[in-house]
């Protein structure tokens, strides 16, 4: 219980904060916070690792093999760091056997032991964020505070909803049923018991963000954890396992109650790992395809982010300038690699209102283009808003997309990275289409694609983003609107696609960005994901209510 | 918000209820609360429906057709009541008409009419009981707990749990980040919208104690609903149905809100509905393999509470007249037609220990077998305890056992009901059988066979139903033992599989009775079901929170 004691009222504040959902924080997001030579010091610790066997975790001192197979977007070599790998079988085994411990921990041991894994989290956020940035390409900063402060929040969030679902209800109780001159008493005991190993399945462009929901709400409702992070970024992840590893160690817990399971593009696991009929609870972020056929494995809990395909709709502003960096930045932001990033930028022809002036579709869309091309070309800002390319493929869809039919209207720039001469850069791409070509805006083009969509006016901009939304799925919206009823009429039909709206943003807050603790993340109220960070069901179905009762005299 | 106000206390008592889990009723189980004449009442309401149509529903003034063909196992004539239909398509369009308008009500709205329509619910608990027990074939005053009072605290619950994690949350918030200097604001509304039609698919022994709580957990989550019952048992969820309807309606709301779709055994509807696209929740009581296949449908969220195998192990017992007595209750209520009724009764060949006594195998078996025997043959209690059987495929199943290998212990009994002659009575059969026939202990015989099985010991009897309940689920289980290291140990390893254990009841308490506010129904941790009444998943899985959020200065 000293481990409780000693975060409880983090804990309590964390709580209160995930029904108040105003503003809370409690990793700062600034790198000051951290010293001055945090970056340095972390920069080191990465290097460190590199053309090295990751022997740092627990679970296993002798593995059957050791695997890897990152490539850094920046320097496009590889890290060199493997992983320790066992047969799937054998993961699920140790999975198994910690699970029957882990389970009977109390809610409060268990909190106390995840809520001290985030102090040693949070001693590694520089070392994570190098690990983040030559991994899946996201430009430094963001790499520090997305694989950081905001993963480690989201943790503290997933930890706080599931202790207080769980700690709600009374554990031991004698009931006293009247039944006119005597009483039957009975003694009652609830187990909010687990429910077998929770595998979570990572992506490669937020392996610590999407991961830690999953990996803390399984672990805090008595599940036994095997992440099977994205073979292009594991690293970033294994600290974080490791992390939890030396917390569990320390407690006289099984490490293995959280393994890391990593696998190479060559053999992959996922599925093996999936279907294996003790894994009981799966968490994943990914395509739309391989979530469909996780979510219809039987016997299975899933929870899912898949594709989306998120827009932007402008019907009327005050400041067209403010209004176009805005947009600029979302689009430019880890060049659209983000669930959350704008794709779909639907922009009226008869024009918009401006603080009470038409302007032009074609003044409208060259104040966006302007915006872009701006951002990516400016000195400081530039290529540490977009970052890298995780991966060539993503480099492949928008080159794809670049020959689709429509006007470019911004190609992709030559940037070159300062530091990294061969970083896989792509500029976004900003394409100009229309309804008539509805099957370019109603997929999802992961990474720098955009579309200017040219729609009569503001109203059926609303429409296709709401229809395209119910069929294909949306994490975020962008609405920009002066009008009331506009507002209200949009925000009303967008909703009902499940589609959360971010009202005229400008400045330093984006569509792209979810805060912990107030934003939940994807509503799975459409194709784009079952799941949400982190909301009741988000928890409550991991665990099972086992209540005995016995009678007494 | 009236209708909340006049509640609102009861809703309260009743959120704490729920974390209390201390005995708890909102409406008493005794007749006697109700008045004196309260049954006689509710016999001539109940006539007066019969041979005519149920016109009372709000749903539908001119239908396509009327339908109907319940019998009652009593009289085995038909109730000659018919409900009124339209196409499956129709049902489900009303359904999504009346969900956008739904879902907007405020949580305060929908709980305060769900709320009232306990009122009108209350007013027909004696109409409903007769209703009940000429569909389902429960006794009487079975008939009027299970459908009345007890259902109604269900539902009570289910309006409880999910109004309070609906109503935890902030509904609006200014979060305003610092960002040095200055700060970022933003106005933020959260709404938990419901999902849309909620199919609610009765089965024929419990029409309205299984199917209230779907009822109400989709009502109270912003869900409408559509009743599909049982073809044989429609009535008595008809009248809830009409209930709801009636405050939907004064309160303006659309009726459709809740509709009921009866359908017959010739040409049933669930799967066209439960299939159809605009049906996203389900909630099922019944078989496994048809629970299984809707479990399966892509897309949908599934409720279920399918068979399971329940038993109950002797070890050691202070009183075996006493224990006889309480199981011998356990087998004749309703002839074992509960899903909570044991089947499989594990008694060790080297005999028990009776308040220090070794008692053998086959002292203790003829103490139950006599037990059974009296209870059956007794003149007040028999028919009013067992009452009649709801179909013949369940008499069928039991003749089918007793001509299975094993012995006979008790065979059905003749017995007549002194008011219904040719009420369908099958008194329970006893076979005595061992681990060499595991096929037989491994499958439901719903109705009125259980089997005594000869084990080497007790904890060959634990370990078996333990496995059984692995393979094939369970819903409850009865322990006797004085021993303490033996009972840990047993309920230990009964809830790897999720079973909650019943021990040593005796006296006026079964195992097979589950109170509402107090002991969860079904654990979904085993192949008995995916669902519970009524814990946090069994309602935070009906909505999705939909968060917007715009810029003020």
């Amino acid at each position: 219980m000293d481990l409780f004691k000693k975060h409880e009222d983090l804990l309590r504040r964390a709580v209160e904060a995930v029904y108040a959902r105003a503003f809370y924080a409690a990793f700062p997001e600034h790198p000051k916070a951290y010293g001055d030579d945090a970056f340095k010091e972390g920069w080191k610790r990465y290097q460190a690792w590199l053309g090295r066997r990751y022997d740092a975790l627990l679970q296993e001192k002798k593995a059957a093999k050791w695997v890897g197979g990152e490539v850094s977007p920046y320097t496009q070599q590889a890290l060199g760091v493997t992983y320790p790998v066992i047969a799937v079988n054998a993961f699920v085994e140790r999975a198994r056997a910690a699970f029957d411990g882990w389970k009977y921990r109390s809610p409060e041991e268990r909190a106390g032991i995840l809520l001290e894994s985030l102090v040693g989290f949070r001693e590694r956020f520089f070392e994570i964020a190098h690990a983040t940035m030559h991994t899946t390409g996201q430009p430094l900063m963001m790499s520090f505070q997305a694989s950081g402060p905001h993963a480690a929040d989201r943790a503290l969030e997933a930890i706080a909803v599931a202790y207080d679902e769980i700690s709600r209800y009374a554990r031991e109780v004698i009931w006293e049923k009247p039944m006119g001159k005597f009483s039957v008493r009975l003694r009652k005991t609830f187990r909010a018991l687990g429910r077998g190993p929770n595998v979570v399945i990572g992506c490669s462009t937020f392996p610590v963000w999407n991961s830690v929901p999953g990996i803390y709400a399984g672990l805090m409702t008595g599940n036994s954890v095997i992440v099977k992070p994205h073979p292009g970024a594991v690293l970033p992840i294994a600290m974080v396992v490791e992390e939890i590893q030396k917390v569990m160690a320390a407690a006289g817990m099984d490490p293995n109650t959280i393994q890391l399971a990593a696998d190479t593009h060559e053999r992959p696991i996922t599925k093996e790992l999936a279907e294996h009929p003790d894994v009981r609870i799966i968490d994943y972020t990914g395509g739309t395809a391989f979530g469909n056929y996780l979510e219809s494995l039987p016997g299975k809990i899933t929870f899912t982010e898949k594709a989306g395909v998120n827009g932007i709709v402008l019907h009327s502003v005050k400041d067209l300038a403010a209004v176009a960096d805005n947009i600029a930045f979302s689009l430019c932001l880890y060049s659209s690699q983000m669930c959350t990033s704008p794709q779909n930028i639907f922009i009226p022809a008869e024009g918009i209102d401006v603080d009470g002036q038409r302007v032009s579709y074609d003044d409208v869309v060259a104040a966006i283009v302007q915006a872009v091309k701006g951002l990516i070309e400016h000195p400081k800002m530039g290529v540490n808003i977009l970052g890298a390319i995780q991966n060539n493929a993503t480099c492949a869809r928008a080159e794809y997309a670049r020959k689709a039919e429509g006007r470019i209207l911004l190609d992709h720039i030559d940037v070159k990275h300062p530091q990294y001469p061969d970083a896989r850069i792509q500029t976004p791409l900003l394409m100009e289409t229309d309804l008539k070509r509805l099957n370019l805006i109603e997929q999802e083009w992961f990474g720098p694609t955009a579309f200017i969509v040219k729609t009569h006016n503001a109203r059926e901009g609303v429409e296709t983003l709401h229809r395209v939304a119910l069929k294909k799925g949306a994490i975020s919206s962008g609405l920009y609107t002066t009008d009331e009823a506009f507002k209200e009429w949009a925000v009303h039909l967008l909703e009902q696609a499940y589609v959360p709206v971010s009202i005229n943003l400008t400045g330093m807050i984006w569509m792209n960005q979810n805060a912990a603790f107030s934003d939940f993340h994807v509503t799975s109220g459409n194709p784009a994901g079952n799941a949400t960070f982190t909301d009741g069901a988000f928890v409550t179905r991991r665990f099972a209510w086992v209540g005995h009762r016995e009678k007494i005299d």
